[in-house]
């Protein structure tokens, strides 16, 4: 079946459209309250809520059904993603897929249709369900429509409850600054939440905060009325606002559960679904037949292929340009910073942005500027909202933009753990670049050393962690991150470094050096053991190296910048050499040593094996001191390396 | 040197005091310049620009320079961690410690001067640094000083810059949903953020947002303005504020880097130190003999020793109560539900609250509302604010209460890592019990199944990880945390379940059952081998058991609840046994295998080792179906087995 077209150029509906959307309700209403009851578990509560102006919503915007990845749709965000019973319905309904695959499906493992919205449905645009984060995504699809250029429009549905989350006072910000006047945001204002009323539980002036923050608020006294919401929806899809260079939203007055009379406003339907009695109840309140056991008989068939979309990654073209050489002292930092200016120089070309650059209050220590100034219209400054900036930048990574986003390793990965967890969800092309990590971060203190990047970038499934050993590889590093789809972390350290050299005095990763994820460097070879490390602390390890050397020890230095994948051969490799000692600026249990010891228990090797890492709260002071306090330097290495001889 | 006491009940400061406090102004100009430009590094530009305030604020509430931990003291939390100059400039004045500890040691290795402040600072109530967390973190102690009926003021500075950070807005609404009238914020309204003004970077109506929200705002013209910020400190300290039941915000102008003129209004002095020169010209322009170079030699002898103070751990004594026992079919959530009641009887008596919880609009899922019923006055309901209830939580837990947190593990662990972060450095004893973790937890699908609740967790040092395997376990494990002080994490799956039974058919964990922490527990004894394993899947290894059992193949199973600390000598015993498979409801690199696996390569064993956990992100539906896709299930355990065989 398809669904009503309405005409925006009405001004309001028609009795035979607000007929029809009355139909399309009944039918939908069936399938949020069948499909609920069918799996046991869901949330029809909320569903019943947006439903009316879901179907109103649908029959606006520009999409289309039998092409849902069709590039000029505009984008509808449920950032209450427990919904999925009424988006479902009104994706069927529209014709995205049959109601007997949701029904049979909705909830069941291996099936394309989960409890909360995922990208498998055809229609769905992002995976959603952890509250507070969906505006952030909505704003980074119209920050990436706005930097192409389109007039395409994102719609981003949210409830109330949702709004306590603080994410959302940074996602407001960011669109008033950034004028993104192809951004609607609608506001279920069903005043419930699990625990009780959203007044009870924890008051919030909903329209209060959009007006302080700049939006323009339009207020509608019942959302459920569609010809209501037809007009007000209208008003903002054409811009016939107050502000018209800044985004819109939508508070709606709604009734949880709405159409069912013993439902209505009782916070347990929030999620909880009707038993078979109640079904057959509401059922008989809404005129419709019962035929719960019908479907139920059919879902106990295996569950149906699931129908998850070919995964079409959109990603552009990057040309990596040419490698820069560096050979004095410098950092990893301005490294990084030149490497994505000279990106941006070989891609950021006649208007079209391919790379895009977001950071929070560092450019200048996280080295953006030179980026910021070849290509303004890409660079986002976010203010001091890192929650905001990584769910922003993961959504415009997904169209059809290489974005990085930079600032230092506690705000990039610890303080954006979960986001950047939807982000992984989401299989976005999202390149998180931390330019302050581990104890090299100084007198800043304990507080801004993040010694936990990898042990937290492990727990994802998407994303590559690269840790660059010196300014040149860094250089390579940033570029293979640019031209391959999928998420990258790169973490580095802040200070001035000399190059890591070869045997023979020059430059190891520079010159015709390639970095290729998964493999590590040999940077030393050698027949009495390996150290293997990555990162700041590497020019400590080349200094015990030669201690070691001087000692008559010839010791293996494999560095080890991928870190996901990791080079198991060379692990494997190293082991045969000898003792293996793992040194890295990070928690010594969940860093390199620990992907090493799995490495070896894994494949039943016997090792001589130790692990040089962080093992307290760092001090605040100069890296070698906090590095010697935690016989991180060379001497440390040294030390240790003997004791295991 | 002890510094002015100022009455408070004088409506303005004398023309003695004012004179004073520019004296002490010119004093601790001083030590803040040279403070940073003897560390080459520091903040001198808002240490400036929060002094005039800092002094008065000093010389008007309750403290005792002489004893930094009296109880009665009122408390000033620093959001901005980074005014660590000023305020150790303005703690040295008060006489806290002598002015040559501070020059000498600041920003160096090993010193008791660290460069964000630091709880090793006599006089400093908080570790910060991390903007946009102070304010959770001030609501907590003026939470637990409103719960002790005590009239205890706390202080809270925070930066505009700062106020960007979502986090703010969660704390302003619970400040006002909880009447926390005891709590005062200083808000240093220089207008200079590190790239640039407040307006470009991201322009906030800070007023607007704290009226909103329900605070009493105060607005001040000049906060260098000794007077006037007194006559307004005043009003908000004595409640003279239109709104007396609410808390109160001063936003005071300023001005960056006030004082030194070429040092005015510019961003770079908010993170960069003057160099000699410049330090030359500002002592000159200030009228104060430059000794810079005296210092400087003194900062060249071995740091002073770590002045940290005694950690004073304020911990209650709890009763751990009558352990429960549970035979039939429960959920782990029930039996932690109970248990906390159960301490809640024991130790909320008199009107003394010991334990306190919190959680966020899911009371009903986590099992609290007994423990509400029981305790309203020590139960927290945070509305969906994650990240302040996790900062807010922590903070009561410093102040004589067992806090309890609770929410799903993705919450409680993946959206608040960097709070609990925070927390650990600040020695906390903080209980976060996460009640729906793993893939247990179904239908609701990836976005809320937290798989990463060790590999995150693990990446702190001062949090133990206690993961029960049914709810006997758990309510031991609850009341062994709630008895003992520290940070402890307490993780389980949301299914009901039989009980663990011993060989004889009793629950091996009920009865007389004690949980040490750091000691696994042998639920079966064999010589072909262990599977070491913990919570929501033990049961499934119990089936694998038993069908391995069947087919005569005797293995061993080793319960792990206790993760961290790990029971390190079981593992090693373990490997003796034979083959030694790990399961778990977890990512399968970052859990109980990595782990085991660490210990089998630190110990040099050779093992016959695998790791069964998740491999990819669960789907939406029943947690058997789940864990059969990946191998979780009995049988895909005995298959798994026996392939090592």
């Amino acid at each position: 079946m398809m669904a009503l077209e309405l005409n925006l150029q009405n001004k309001e509906l028609t009795s035979d459209e607000i007929a029809q959307l009355a139909e399309m309700r009944k039918v939908c209403a069936r399938r949020i309250l069948l499909s609920t009851s069918l799996a046991s578990s869901g949330h029809p509560g909320g569903s019943l809520s947006t439903l009316d102006m879901l179907l109103v919503t649908y029959g606006c915007i520009k999409h289309n059904p039998a092409d849902s990845q069709w590039q000029g749709r505009d984008r509808v965000v449920m950032s209450i993603g427990h919904v999925s019973p009424g988006v479902y319905s009104v994706l069927a309904e529209n014709g995205y897929f049959s109601e007997a695959d949701f029904l049979t499906g909705f909830r069941r493992a291996g099936s394309g249709f989960p409890g909360h919205v995922e990208r498998i449905v055809p229609g769905v645009e992002w995976d959603t369900g952890n509250l507070g984060q969906g505006l952030s995504t909505a704003v980074g699809m119209a920050q990436a429509f706005k930097m192409k250029g389109s007039d395409q429009k994102v719609i981003c549905y949210m409830g109330d409850g949702e709004q306590q989350k603080g994410q959302i006072a940074e996602a407001m910000r960011y669109a008033n600054k950034y004028n993104l006047n192809n951004l609607i945001v609608i506001v279920d204002r069903n005043h419930i939440q699990i625990c009780g009323s959203t007044e009870d539980v924890m008051d919030i002036d909903v329209a209060g905060l959009f007006e302080v923050s700049g939006w323009n608020v339009l207020k509608l006294d019942d959302g459920h009325d569609t010809n209501k919401f037809f007009q007000t929806f209208r008003k903002a899809y054409l811009g016939k606002v107050a502000k018209t260079d800044k985004p819109t939203m939508i508070e709606a007055q709604t009734m949880m559960a709405k159409g069912v009379s013993f439902m209505e406003n009782l916070c347990k339907y929030h999620g909880s679904p009707l038993n078979q009695d109640q079904l057959a109840a509401a059922f008989k309140e809404l005129g419709l037949e019962n035929d719960f056991d019908k479907w139920a008989e059919l879902r106990k068939a295996p569950v149906a292929t699931n129908t998850k979309l070919k995964n079409i990654v959109r990603y552009p073209a990057i040309s990596a340009g040419e490698p820069i050489n560096y050979d004095g002292k410098t950092d990893c930092r301005s490294a990084y910073g030149n490497a994505l200016h000279s990106l941006a120089v070989a891609n950021n070309v006649g208007g079209v942005m391919k790379i895009a650059g977001i950071s929070c209050d560092l450019e200048g220590s996280v080295k953006m500027g030179d980026f910021h100034k070849h290509s303004p219209g890409a660079y986002f400054e976010a203010g001091i909202q890192e929650h905001h900036a990584a769910s922003m930048g993961a959504a415009i990574s997904r169209e059809e933009v290489a974005c990085f986003f930079s600032t230092f390793g506690v705000f990039a990965v610890s303080e954006v753990y979960n986001q950047n967890r939807i982000s992984d969800i989401n299989e976005t092309n999202f390149k998180v670049v931390a330019t302050h990590c581990g104890l090299d971060v100084g007198e800043d203190g304990p507080t801004h050393q993040g010694i936990d990047y990898i042990g937290l970038m492990r727990n994802y499934f998407r994303f590559n962690v690269y840790l660059p050993a010196d300014p040149n590889q860094t250089d390579r590093v940033i570029r293979t991150a640019a031209v391959n789809p999928g998420n990258v972390f790169v973490g580095m350290g802040r200070s001035k470094m000399a190059m890591i050299l070869a045997d023979d005095g020059t430059p190891f990763f520079g010159g015709n050096y390639q970095f290729t994820p998964g493999q590590g460097d040999w940077v030393r070879r050698g027949k009495a053991g390996t150290i293997i490390t990555y990162g700041a602390v590497t020019p400590n390890v080349m200094e015990a190296w030669q201690k070691l050397k001087d000692e008559g020890v010839e010791v293996g230095v494999l560095v080890m910048a991928s870190v996901v994948p990791v080079d198991k051969a060379a692990i494997v490799e190293a082991v045969k050499t000898g003792p293996v000692l793992t040194v890295e600026d990070h928690h010594v249990d969940t860093g390199l040593g620990a992907i090493v010891a799995t490495i070896i228990a894994d494949n039943g090797l016997t090792a001589t094996f130790k692990r040089l890492g962080v093992t307290r709260y760092g001090a605040s002071g100069k890296p070698a001191d906090l590095y010697a306090a935690q016989n991180l330097d060379g001497a440390g290495i040294v030390k240790t390396f003997k004791e295991m001889l």
